[in-house]
């Protein structure tokens, strides 16, 4: 957008940058279209439209082609497609039970993706920085992201400062206060940006831009992994909060009679419905991890009544809470991740029998409840979309040099406040 | 803002509306500025900022007028100031306790404003109109109403749809399904737009133009009447979710051991932190209305144990709530309105130790809650807001007619869509 909060005026330059980082989303975001289809979308003149592309095209973020006739009468359109090579990102993701890399390139192409496994205990920072160097060590000296790097995405299952990638308390991982952006950047001894943001927060930006939520303004995502993590979408925006810290609906208080939380509360939303409570309520081991959740999923298919019981629990608390947020939230859609899409066969008739008991009639009869579509990657690609975000927000500040080697960001640019110093 | 949704481009035509139309609201949001921090603040030209002040003063929202100098060396500066008595608006509430009428001109600067108690019975919506009718009589006939009037706002303790004022439920005034918007403007045989909306939503509106939250961009307002309202700031605009009811938060769940409430669900925080709770904990009627209330905070006042108790336990449920709202939303600023303002003195600290005990550090630390600035006339003032806001979003679709008659707005301009038509 253009008009920032304290100012009233734009410059002819201003609008000029706006409609062309307008145009790179649009690209970047939907994919190839024709030039003429990109001129209706945005009013501007066949002229107007011709420069902009032709400025992305200098840049080498898109190509133009000309469409083959389909016995049409006139000329045939131009195909403006983004080059998937021109510009790529390197998107990490910090899970408690895996780490994760891909490769991902403008206009949102996937050239890579490797998620490994690991034993869920409590892994030292040192020992993550260190996995996460190796698991990348394979894609770095290689085109493109040899020649194209413009940034790095970090996922993280924690409370994160977008600012400079701080990450406040991620209890599933047993970290606190820990500078992660300023870690990886040393370790990776990058030139390139490194953001790094809240797994959910990042898993709706996906869902929102790839996934379940395309085209729809008011989102709520909730994802159950060890930890419950939430995403909003509001007015086609993420809701931030005042530092970033929006959607963190794990911690809702739920019930005053229920189990102590790890954040030092008590009955969180987290405590009721996240993996530990499913696991416990079927009669297992709480920390039994993914292993014992499979476990629980398929005794529940063959009808054995405690995992059955169990996860109609889940679902009944999934609903409690997700009333209160529909009727605070007003979304159209809530997408479940992680845990809690995978279950969504078998608790969506709870959850819904729960939400039509307690969320008002007026929301309740404009709200879908969907299954995430990007299924467990959906943090890893939101993070290869927040390592975009510089270059989408400003085309104009990013100059490829002649010799095809990586985008550097010009020095005369102020740098976007949440990209960590590197 | 200017780029809309699906728009990848400006024409230099709407880029002229759009600075006009934050002129206009940067002068009636912040009264009075000299030309020169205009110009500064909009990053416009001095011929720039020139030609869009003699547009508003030509259409005459605003006058020009020397400073006086102050010692200064140089040209004085000029002076922009709101015209009050250009552009009116007439605002109207419907509480439950009382119904009130305002006059707000352009700038913010109230011309009347009246409110008169009624009974806590259950009024028809006949009486209703008749009686707002009534109420604004003595205001419409004359100026500036008479000449200037462009539009009505009204708050409403309901659930409304603001596309076209229909209220969904008002349950403390005994209503369902009722056309309000229609109604209001068949009444008032009224030739501007009315707007509808409802009263926790103006009360923020109201407080972050003029009241405790001016400048601040994450707010969370909540309100306690007999029923409880909020409204949020979302990054500085109005939460409104997918069609404008956001922020409802008297329908969070927060104990699933509660109470049933009017809406259908059990242990809404309504029943735990509302008027009817407060007046039972104290061993009063719980529909004693006001009266009662007052004589609760006597009592408490006085050392009387069971006053004591009940606003301790409504202190404490109020943070229960606040704190899994604050971990969701983020925000900066929690402004408590209505009853929880006026018992904020009392109930402040147990409410921080609520709080301290249940909101996530990251978010905590960066919060502060304080009582509403405008008290029980903020959303009267935010029905105001409202009603200028079709003017604020395009001063340049209104044309005054040379003998000073009422504004009308130009046909050639589609109206916003949440004002009713009339």
């Amino acid at each position: 957008m253009v008009l920032q909060g304290d100012s009233i005026g734009q410059r002819s330059e201003t609008v000029r940058r706006a409609n062309l980082s307008a145009l790179a989303r649009d690209v970047h975001s939907r994919g190839t279209r024709s030039r003429s289809e990109l001129g209706a979308r945005s009013g501007l003149t066949r002229t107007g439209i011709g420069a902009l592309v032709a400025e992305l095209s200098a840049r080498g973020l898109v190509s133009e082609e000309r469409a083959s006739p389909q016995g049409t009468p006139g000329r045939p359109s131009v195909l403006v497609q983004p080059n998937s090579d021109a510009a790529v990102v390197l998107a990490l993701e910090i899970a408690v039970d895996s780490l994760a890399v891909a490769v991902v390139g403008f206009g949102g192409r996937v050239h890579y993706l490797h998620r490994v496994d690991r034993p869920r205990d409590r892994f030292s920072v040192d020992e993550t920085v260190a996995d996460l160097v190796e698991l990348a060590r394979g894609v770095r000296g290689r085109p493109p992201v040899r020649d194209a790097l413009i940034g790095i995405g970090v996922a993280v299952a924690g409370i994160t400062r977008r600012a400079d990638g701080f990450v406040h308390f991620a209890p599933n991982l047993g970290w606190r206060d820990v500078p992660l952006g300023a870690r990886l950047a040393e370790a990776f001894g990058s030139r390139v940006p490194i953001a790094v943001s809240n797994d959910a927060d990042l898993g709706v930006l996906a869902e929102h831009r790839r996934g379940a939520a395309v085209g729809t303004d008011d989102v709520l995502f909730i994802s159950g992994e060890v930890g419950v993590g939430g995403g909003v979408i509001v007015d086609g925006r993420p809701l931030a909060g005042a530092a970033g810290y929006g959607g963190e609906v794990g911690h809702l208080p739920v019930n005053p009679a229920g189990l102590a939380c790890h954040c030092g509360s008590i009955g969180c939303w987290e405590t009721e419905v996240g993996e530990r409570a499913l696991l416990a309520r079927a009669g297992r081991r709480p920390e039994g991890g993914r292993g014992e959740v499979e476990a629980v999923l398929r005794d529940a298919a063959a009808g054995v009544p405690e995992a059955v019981a169990a996860l109609d629990s889940i679902g009944r608390w999934l609903g409690f809470g997700l009333a209160g947020l529909i009727n605070v939230l007003n979304p159209q859609l809530v997408v479940l991740g992680g845990l809690f899409g995978r279950i969504y066969p078998q608790v969506g008739e709870t959850l819904r029998g729960e939400l039509d008991r307690r969320a008002l009639l007026s929301r309740l009869c404009m709200v879908r409840v969907v299954p995430a579509a990007l299924g467990v990657d959906a943090p890893l690609l939101g993070a290869a979309e927040l390592a975009f975000e510089p270059l989408l927000a400003d085309p104009a500040a990013w100059m490829l040099t002649p010799a095809r080697r990586p985008y550097i960001q010009s020095t005369d640019q102020t740098r976007p406040r949440w990209q960590s110093q590197i």
